[in-house]
């Protein structure tokens, strides 16, 4: 068990955690905007009025501006910063990746980071690009996994991140977190999947992010390093994500974009502006494109802010009500590339469900995609205990004559069949679904009953059924069961 | 050409408008919250400050009330509420279908609106119920029509709506918007629509809807009335309703209830806030679940009134965009019954796409019912129109050998063939579709390719297709073309 965070609450891989920390515990998930030290948009101590808890800024840019890096080591990173709430460190990873090469080296940043005070520090890793040459992947990974355990010997108290590399190679992204878990870290960033989310890549981004976790335990605190976009926080979380940083409240300010959970829009191409925070509430469109840009920066800064936060207070939320799924099959509906990674999600269905909670207060049917949902494959895992025997009669409409059957089950898609004593238990009974049936509903269910028949091999079924569910998937269950067609 | 409303933008069957009033130019579409005479809530002249331009308060309990009759009478009705605005009132056929009678003629109440000096006035029409028996339907739809052609002698100056009324008989719904539309009113309330919302039939609200708007010229001004939550807001513009009214933001926040685009939460069921307006930024959950019933109330109303607004102004942004129906497809997923509604409204595609605009800047895929959006019926038919001769190949992947051959067409689901010279117009080279095809987008491409291939017959045709495509309905294609299958 990690000894810095404490799970509170959990839904399909997310979940509500305590973060202790030196300067105070954060509830997770969260997003720590990002401080620019030389240029601070909004000062650190307003931040708290967003939402925001904690904070992350770059050991290396303070480090290589003597001004700061004086000031840092002299006063303590909170107190140049004038924040008291607890205060993450990038190491200049970054820097080397853009530039080649960095005035520090690994003991050099970990130390500076631990002497300025900070709550969590970050080794100088490298953050390995996607698409690169298997090779490279593994060489930069080995060099990374070097630096996290050398780092370890420099953090004193402080709280020491283990980035997690791999490139878009998922075993190597699979093995890194398996090694960085072993040397032990009390967070572990993903690291480099931000040309992801700025290419759409969103299916890419759920690859990564998934065969990760399968390397790391469940207590790890898993930082989705450069993330911090409202649109795909609930999918992030939901893959069991806890930690976000935000730089692009402020850069997208500064080039006039204005964020959304479903997108982002230019200031100057907005007539109406969709929220109610308090800027735009006091505001118009037209108003906030004609300001200077110092003023427009800061209110498209304090707007995005507050839709970031609004976002990570709903998605805790829902992790409380247990409906997240539906909270993430909604706002991968933002671009069709997210619902390529929400169909992606679904393809490791079976691996969340270990990891889910076990009732919810709702099932809601809202596409294809529910057809796959853990949920499904829990239920049906828990069928194939159910003892049956003799005649079973498995029927589509409620007014079908069963007699000379032992038993009879009833169906309902995406879950397939279910006995009458669990129509009223989860998820059958707390289970919203449509009468128009999906295609993916109706073959999700007919392989359900498919695989339950399969599953008691000395029971006789026959399977009765009407209109909605004729195709040709069927015809697959006739080798199995006897069919009746419903008139 | 209505003479008191001018449409400037269009989107689906949805449109930005201006509706000229005696008490100024309010923009559609919009939301008119419900003023209680005898309790408000909200002072009616701070309502402008979320977002409202135009209010709805009811003339028979004006009428009723001693006090309040006289203040009309002398002083006018926006000198009474306080309101320089304009208001619609109701006339009390609401009361008259609770009570089964009410004190007024038809005659008396609109004379009475006219004399308050109300905006817009509603005759004392028949609310007729969903469900009820045809003839009752019938009997009450003629009241119904008398009482509104005899209004018209009372009204003044005062703008006349004509309410639409029909149950959930359709041919008289439809009979009724056409008959009232014919008699000629200034807007067109669609009545007792509240009872399917009340029990999520939103299925039967969209059949309502468009029933009506067959009935109805395109230049009327339709009023969902009653209709409020922000949650089906976008669905109903995008069928083509332009007024609204809430009282739900009171009601519901007398009840404790919080607001959102997604559904309604009890607000002490919720731990935190998922919203940014002025209220939530300002206050903990906890906070307003503990304060005196009043400030409680007060509070939840502001809030409810914050994301109705932002919610309009959101949907009017999506119609200046022409991707309404994006925003449509995102909030049918707030429960399955919407998830319905969506569906039967695909159903009416081809009505719908007679009015839509001709060019998006956009086509977003986000699940089955993407693939029967009217764009992709304008698209088809008209491809119908292109010359073709020859031997032509249709084929699903680029790198295929077309020697032989005297024209090649490409494939994307769901719209079906193109031209290579299509390929970067509207709404081919503008559509984002994902490479996961549903089931849905498969058929309809294929049920696209049968169509254009049929309506060429004196062409030779070939469709060569590779294994995303494989599927039983292929098999149709054989009867009209050959067919390659590519390794
Ligand atoms: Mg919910
Ligand atoms: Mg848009
Ligand atoms: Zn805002
Ligand atoms: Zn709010």
């Amino acid at each position: 068990m990690s000894d810095v965070f404490e799970i509170t609450e959990k839904d399909l891989l997310g979940r509500i955690g305590k973060l202790y920390t030196p300067h105070g515990i954060v509830e997770t998930p969260t997003v720590m905007p990002v401080i620019n030290p030389n240029l601070r948009l909004i000062e650190p101590r307003e931040l708290k009025r967003y939402g925001a808890q904690m904070l992350i800024t770059n050991s290396y840019i303070i480090y290589r501006t003597e001004r700061l890096r004086e000031a840092a080591l002299s006063k303590g990173l909170h107190e140049m910063l004038d924040f008291d709430g607890p205060i993450m460190t990038d190491s200049g990873s970054f820097q080397l990746s853009v530039y080649g090469s960095v005035e520090v080296d690994n003991p050099g940043i970990v130390s500076f980071e631990r002497d300025i005070g900070t709550d969590i520090g970050v080794p100088l890793d490298i953050p390995t690009p996607p698409d690169v040459p298997y090779a490279r992947a593994r060489e930069e990974l080995e060099i990374t996994l070097a630096r996290e355990a050398e780092a370890k010997a420099y953090k004193g108290d402080m709280l020491l991140a283990g980035p997690v590399q791999g490139s878009t190679h998922l075993d190597l992204r699979e093995e890194a977190a398996r090694r960085t878990y072993e040397i032990g870290f009390d967070i572990y960033p993903l690291g480099a999947v931000v040309p992801l989310m700025e290419t759409y890549r969103y299916k890419d981004m759920v690859d990564v992010i998934v065969r990760s976790k399968m390397g790391l335990g469940p207590d790890a605190v898993v930082h989705l390093f450069g993330a911090g976009h409202p649109m795909m926080l609930a999918l992030a979380v939901a893959l069991g994500c806890d930690l976000f940083d935000s730089a692009a409240y402020a850069l997208y300010a500064k080039d006039g974009r204005y964020l959304t959970v479903d997108g982002t829009y230019h200031i100057g191409q907005l007539t109406h502006l969709p929220c109610s925070c308090p800027v735009c509430m006091a505001h118009t469109a037209k108003e906030i494109a004609g300001m200077d840009d110092a003023t427009r920066t800061r209110l498209l800064a304090e707007h995005n802010l507050y839709v970031t936060f609004a976002e990570i207070r709903l998605i805790k939320q829902s992790i409380l009500d247990g409906d997240l799924m539906e909270l993430v099959e909604r706002r991968c509906r933002s671009h069709p590339r997210m619902l390529s990674g929400l169909k992606q999600m679904m393809n490791y269905s079976a691996y969340i469900e270990k990891f889910d909670r076990v009732t919810k207060s709702s099932f809601f049917y809202l596409g294809p995609e529910s057809a796959r949902r853990p949920e499904v494959i829990h239920y049906n895992r828990l069928l194939k205990n159910l003892q049956v025997s003799g005649k079973v009669l498995i029927t589509t409409r409620r007014d079908v004559d069963s007699r000379g059957f032992d038993r009879v089950f009833h169906v309902k898609a995406p879950f397939g069949v279910f006995p009458e004593e669990l129509s009223e238990s989860y998820p059958i009974g707390q289970s919203e679904v449509i009468p128009e049936l999906d295609c993916e509903a109706r073959e999700a269910a007919l392989q359900n009953i498919a695989d339950f028949i399969s599953s008691h091999p000395g029971t006789q079924f026959t399977f009765a059924y009407d209109q909605p569910w004729e195709c040709q998937s069927i015809e697959r269950l006739a080798a199995i069961a006897g069919l009746i067609r419903l008139g």
